[in-house]
């Protein structure tokens, strides 16, 4: 079967992904297994193409705190540079001798103590200068350490969907013929309400002796379901509504096939909308297997357990026809 | 009249509710009266299933206050001790002696003191490597105060329906039939608008020999009203779209009837989505009662007067037929 | 005519208002002009029936803002009597006298500047049981200011939409026929996009010999528009698909007519959903008026001036017919 | 072709924009390019025009610091000035002499470290009304750097969908035909999905000798795409369908032609829903032109480069008819 088939199907290709139908000639997975996309931003000065915002909270969490610890440090070397410039009688206190760099680290710890507000005041600021100066650092902390803790809650309190996926799709057995399918499940102690799943595959064939990428919206068995127990199995049957509906694992293979795959559900418990996005692509297909349950009974009836190390759980179909 | 006469009903069953049909043989409940599911997650280290963000938010008030007062003391214990092991020079203060039990706990009041960046300064540190830790001591405090406080208005403030269910569903004349029906009302000083129930019915059934669960979408009389006033009476009729329609007290009682409900609306004053998820079980079941009003006029005429205590009121009634 | 003409057109009651089509035999208001529900919970203790958060939000500013210095107060009161009953030794420091009075005085500021944790530290804690309260009393102060700002900042911005109502409805021209008409318009700089109403009217009828209230849901010329300029008209016609399409003035009266008014809108500039409810009861009915324009070029004819004086401007008119 | 041709098409004008047909004579543009509304209001006093929150959201970030800093040093001014005048005696410290200027700043300096609660103690209250006056600046320090410190945080973390809008819309081939296009892409490493457009045609044509101004809405060839990634163009072909099928690019000019644009779209990283907003006017019309690509392929074959230079980038077309 040649994939020229997939014209003149029921199902329409669509051509409202983003992505373009020839830009991926190169054999690029379009969507990384994370949900990011593979593109790079040119063309514009740095500071156009970033946004604080978005990257203080993706970045990871190391790199987070030592940028967050680095700023605070350079403001107390900044501060502690005027206030060491302002001279010996800037500074009144008793901890440390008056060597020169003994006196920039009482001027490091004062601006330290004022810079978070904690003042004990065995270092205290002398003269008009210096008052001002301390004025304006501490004004200057709380408005500072108010963006840096604000973006450190957002960080720890942003919306997650915790899915994780099944590491392969499968082409399995479904009622008379055969589906596309892979297995979900939330592995954290949040629980979705009302979840919505989006696929879309790419294929890439040529027509007219071109090379063209061809997108499809697959029909689900379910798009959305009430609740998001143990796990959930999406299933694109690959019926007569499929695009792929005479498809081998040859032309599947041949089209590099990619699933491009959005939840969307709601979070129980705090009334927020979250979302997450994966892909498959055709390395990443097992043909001929199924899903194996991944729940038992706990002992006493009162608990259903889910196993989640058993979501990658198949076992090998062979077909019958 | 056998619970076989399910099938062949004008409603279908459904099958995209997140519970498995075979899962629940022992009589579990589904849904737990305060909405939570019977779920256990296995199979995967305990940090991967936690979401410390959640836990946070969902454990008891009394817990969640032991729990930041229990890190709060940790993280002066290690302080205290990082000073106290810096030795008898590393603070200067006039308050306590100098046996070791008291230099730890001066060691342990100032790095209280640091924490919370309260700085009296009647403890204060000495030399270099004290100053560098108090420094990094006020820092931390600041970024995990933030942390915490954030959570503890978070759990303040989280979106709630304030929504109380009777005890039990009823099955009650309605029309010239009957119905299931339900009450709920908000209890608090909040108004709900635009609400929505959704109401899933479980019945287990024996299929071609085998124990099945099936599952139902139920018509209801009003699925959303503009506005929850007094109360709400959530209807469903028994009427010939019901998967029910001829069922007896008798065949509820055998399917173990589980009715799971989720009721979404719209805060009025406040502008968030809130949600909330609850069950009914066949042990809750009135057959034959019907809900007594719970409102009266205030003496004056200008108030109505929603009587809480009422939601459960019910009168017997007898079958005409 | 006769209001009994209700029964038999096109349009249907509806029953889903939340309200209770028997509930208000004594021609109370059912929205007040605010948007508030006349309604008292009575029937379950007082504090089951307050959402502190919505209480919290909803009082006037001058009440939350003495209501929170009330706390601070009654906080410093209960700490300074501990601090005062751990004896004249517990705190150190050179300002005040020994008397009674002055002791416990300065037990209280010294409370004051730990709760806020400004620390000045001219009065500080001696002893194990002094610094244990006042570290326990600065991490107290942390967490209850966390409350009390997060709920101060919550009220300054709140989503709220802004709108003024016209004082009046009327029954204006509107085709060949009539309309109920009532106008409305954003009073500050925020700025509504997709805006949407709902309308209900309730009427009191007399059916079978028994006072009843039916709500009927209004169809509107537009129940949407893009966006919120200088002001909207929102239009009923009194036309074949109005349950009020041949009702006179007296009927209107007769009946007690209430309208039900809900705003929701989209705030452009912070992606917040908004919304703001109303009603007009029979007596704020004006019969036979139509509103002037409230709008004028700027003389430049750069900008467009909305004339908010002008909401409620109307000119009579006489019906031809 | 004369505009009057506009009636009598397929496609209906609108009149639910929010804009008067008869607003707009003068030929003022409708909406601005950044989104805006040239509006202005009028006639109430100008406290009830302003929601502070919206203002301060809203202006330059040099004139919200300097507000904020303005509020601070008007603050501190106010209870320095009390301080002052309580009398020499009213604050203890070491470090200015006792001229009246020198006093004044000492107390200022107070009232700065009172204010952020830094509280170093060199300066401290003595006696009754003094400490009471503290314990009020520390309270009101803190609540109002809560107001300012969350406004601060809102500016920054403020969900914006970062679109750059090409600067002119082109007529272009399309299929067979002609379509107005543009193109908008996002600058910064946030990621759009569920992007929706919706475009509102205004044309200004003169109607029974009457200057009138129409709506529509106009019908794209994607109104939503699942990803925003590179670039997309928005297309309304000039078919049948069009109002606009047979203009000419005089009947554009003469029209006085403005598109206006809202973008909808679900932020994905961060779970908001975001929107922009903008407007073409005719002098911004380019007639017979298309887009050249943005976007090539990193060398490695990894990235896609989407090259922001370039959104403007056209080549002139002419007509084979």
């Amino acid at each position: 079967m040649s994939r020229a088939s997939l014209s003149g199907k029921k199902s329409k290709s669509i051509d409202n992904t983003g992505f373009s139908p020839n830009s991926d000639a190169a054999g690029r997975r379009l969507i990384n297994r994370d949900g990011t996309v593979s593109l790079r931003k040119k063309g514009i000065p740095f500071y156009e193409r970033i946004s604080i915002y978005h990257s203080l909270l993706r970045m990871p969490r190391l790199y987070f705190i030592l940028t967050v610890f680095g700023i605070y440090t350079s403001l107390n070397i900044i501060f502690a540079t005027i206030y060491f410039s302002l001279g010996p009688d800037s500074l009144e206190g008793t901890l440390l001798a008056d060597s020169l760099s003994e006196r920039y680290l009482q001027a490091f710890f004062f601006s330290s103590q004022t810079l978070t507000t904690v003042g004990y005041g065995h270092i205290s600021p002398v003269g008009f200068v210096t008052n001002v100066v301390a004025s304006i650092e501490s004004f200057i902390g709380i408005m500072s350490f108010a963006l840096v803790t604000g973006m450190f809650y957002a960080r720890f309190s942003r919306p997650e969907a915790y899915i994780r996926f099944s590491d392969h799709f499968l082409v399995a057995p479904y009622r008379e013929g055969k589906a596309l399918m892979f297995r979900l499940a939330t592995t954290k102690n949040n629980h979705l309400t009302d979840v919505e799943a989006e696929v879309t595959a790419a294929i890439h064939v040529t027509e007219h002796g071109k090379a063209t990428t061809k997108f499809y919206q697959l029909a689900l068995e379910f798009s959305k379901i009430n609740s998001l127990g143990v796990s959930w199995t999406v299933v694109h049957p690959l019926d007569e509504n499929s695009p792929f509906s005479d498809f081998t694992q040859q032309d599947f293979t041949a089209g590099r096939l990619e699933l491009m795959i959005t939840i969307r559900a709601f979070d129980d418990h705090f009334s927020n909308t979250v979302q997450q996005r994966t892909s498959y692509i055709q390395q990443e297909m097992v043909y001929g297997a199924r899903f194996l349950p991944m729940y038992e009974q706990s002992k006493d009836g009162k608990y259903l357990h889910a196993l989640l190390d058993k979501l990658n759980d198949t076992e090998t179909v062979t077909w019958q026809h």
